[in-house]
């Protein structure tokens, strides 16, 4: 549905991690391996924290990410220790940039691959449930703005994890209630830019792919030969939709129903369970 | 804010309205004389009923129609008897497909100038007012398509000029309790494809310019060397947020708080009232 | 590169040839089986006669057709008894609407789906055997709209055979002046409203893939159930990269080296030979 | 037809240059008060250098300044010591990427408001001046790009405003031989990110407006209470279409038939005069 790549460590230019690698994200806008369609081109997106200001910029587009000019010159320019970046494969909703990811609210940002099952009959009651105030700020049609809307509904600028876990018990709520069997599909990363958290979850327990990459000391006595890694921080950390590539040992998948922290107290998985709020 | 046109009676190519006067609609994308602003820039749409299906063909596109090849090319090769054209100058929401008029739902056509005021404080109140299963066709941001669907709530394809009266009253409602004085400033135009309604209204009784041409059998006498006035019938009708030219004696002003109905038998003026439902 | 067909016959909506077949033009822009590219994203073009006008509509556009709503309204609405539609996946040139085909001369459209290969250092010396009166027109920076501009200098609106293999000769003698073993690789559709031509020719005599339909009587008869042919003429010709669905006895390929030509007397084949001017 | 200006001095944001002033290069998007047009919605582009990579990074769009979303990201998370930014008003040339400046070269930008005089007349014998190394660089059809080509070919990267001189002298004398009275109509910014040169130039001494900003020390003096002046250098210099604001004694104009360079070893006009190659 659509293929993402969140990064966290050493600044680096984007162009390093969104082009150079073997199967980089672009490549995957044409030629997704694990994804469900091979192609990615109903938009692009990609957000990063710069020194100078605390927000993220985040600059989307529709149309392919292969053929922009725009994201290539980005790349080639801007250098950042945390950015995501994120090709979409519509499920329906229309190709805007308002459907486009990252979505931003203040200093957050939030991207999805997934879908919630049935989406547009469960919009409205999905909608209502979302704190008025922040209705407001809405202004997309997809499923994936929705769910952020309701994970800061219920309280994600303070518990990332409790809030998503919140928002997704009243996905499968509603589901349930409009007769839908498995109503969430979703692998997300979220980041205030200090901290960044991926999950992967689906109410079948059938998850789309995420990974993440071995710790960087570990890849450097690995392959020593590999220039790249010298330059990157041991706490440097990918979460990827896909491999980048294919360095043996670089890849570990997140298991199924689980989330990960990346933050300077150390990286930790934990359990991902649905909670009602 | 916008400017846009309807035409109803003989089939014409698009372009002889929407290219060849004078001051066209394409014209006024630059040029506007009576609008708060003189660039309309922000998107644009044509729709059109042809003769093979009943659903009118609704082409819409951001950026500006005055460089739009497309449109150029639509407009040379098309003829239809009855078409709407609007062009967009945003006043605050998204330039994207979806936010551009004509919108469409089944056979009826909707295309607005105006705007309710304070509209993303009221956004949510008056999607809740809209019939759950209409709400799943919403597909932008705009104020004018939450007024299309609250209209067809309140019945548009059976009364129009009464689904029209209830939104308003609706749309006044909830904007005074959100302390908002003047909640609706609107020109509208509305269409089955086969009979058409202009309205002019507005809460403070200040409403954006409309017009509509003098019958051409009047204009033909008034104008003899006018030779495309030779291929138009009598009835043929344009409902246009301003002039499209200098030609005297060609355009009346609708009057403040007035509908008209463009119709086989005969067309009228009736003054528009808002009505809570 | 891309994929293209062609239509001649019995006026039908475009939608009936651009979407409702099983593997359609536009199921190829993602799923494309015989291309170089299983993706055909950079931008697409419909061109059409119509009854009104001898030119033709051409309407291009860039980014991906399968999700182009302004396609889908135009080829669910506008009848043709000649169209040409391409998709695109540029070999490098820019994704603009200048270098989308269908391209347009007067009457006369064009599309193409290969390469001139190393087009860029050859590009100079091609553009200077173009008619400097011609040259004012080019409006992009693709091969394809060369090749047109030199076969419009070579007499295509006269003899369109002789002027394509003229043109032909002339990028063979240049690849070649320039290192180049295999300069050119073509599959060409022309049409000036009446008559259509399709060529098949590559310099190492190893062509992309061209296909037309078998006579649709004959089709009839092997498939009396098939109510689409029904609607059909007997001479109803459809020239295509690759064939539109699995339907037995449908597609002929077009043989290596040759051109065939639709025309009201009688639709005829023959060999393909580059000739110098 | 087109509005641009160029930034040389203290790093700032791009947003205090490019939407802050009263007057600022966004609002002459859509309000230019000099130029031959108040609108300039064809496009836009920003070219800037940074700390990290040698070559400036180019975004352009189709589409007006004033509505675009990505560039007020860009303009608001990029600092840099030199960049440039233009808005299009098309004179007849299409609009898209390749014809939005900056062009770029190397590490070398080019951008330009004015026009060649019937240019599509003069495109082929220009282009045959052109270096055919260099031609295979050219990327879209206007008469700016060729002007930059030309300079290159003349020795831009030796000697700026030798090749630009020469530049003006070929597009004059051509001119000439097609019949054309004043052939070149130009104010034009070039760097090669450490200095920058700006010209104003016509063949009938009525050149387009061009300003440049008092030194900032002066401005300091003047203007004790105007906060932001606190925080550039002495040497900070813009170059502008139009006045950004109506500071009293900020602006200065530039002669006509004048050249400028802003540079380390201080900034000079002088004065311009085409001279053959």
């Amino acid at each position: 549905m659509c293929r993402w790549l969140a990064y966290s460590g050493t600044p680096v230019l984007l162009d390093a991690i969104l082009y150079r690698p073997q199967h980089s994200l672009i490549d995957q806008s044409l030629h997704a391996r694990m994804g469900v369609e091979t192609t990615n081109g109903d938009g692009f997106g990609v957000g990063w924290y710069g020194p100078h200001v605390e927000t993220p910029a985040v600059v989307r587009d529709i149309g392919p990410a292969w053929s922009n000019h725009n994201l290539r010159e980005i790349a080639g320019h801007v250098r950042s220790p945390l950015f995501f970046a994120h090709i979409r494969a519509s499920t329906g909703s229309a190709v805007q940039q308002t459907n486009c990811h990252p979505f931003r609210h203040g200093r957050w940002m939030w991207m999805h691959n997934g879908a919630i099952a049935e989406f547009h009959r469960m919009r409205r009651d999905l909608a209502l449930a979302v704190d008025p105030r922040l209705f407001l700020d809405i202004e997309g049609s997809t499923d994936s703005e929705m769910m952020f809307y309701l994970a800061l509904t219920f309280g994600l600028e303070g518990d990332p994890p409790g809030a998503v876990a919140r928002m997704a018990a009243l996905v499968e709520r509603v589901g349930h209630e409009h007769g839908v069997e498995f109503p969430l599909q979703m692998t997300l990363a979220v980041t205030d830019g200090h901290r960044l958290w991926g999950f992967r979850y689906s109410s079948e327990r059938a998850s789309r792919s995420l990974f993440y990459n071995t710790r960087v000391d570990t890849l450097r006595a690995l392959h020593p030969d590999v220039g790249f890694l010298q330059e990157l921080s041991d706490e440097t950390r990918l979460i990827v939709s896909e491999p980048l590539g294919n360095l043996p040992g670089a890849w570990i998948a997140v298991p199924e129903s689980t989330y990960g922290v990346v933050q300077p107290e150390g990286d930790e998985l934990r359990p991902f369970v649905p909670e009602a709020a």
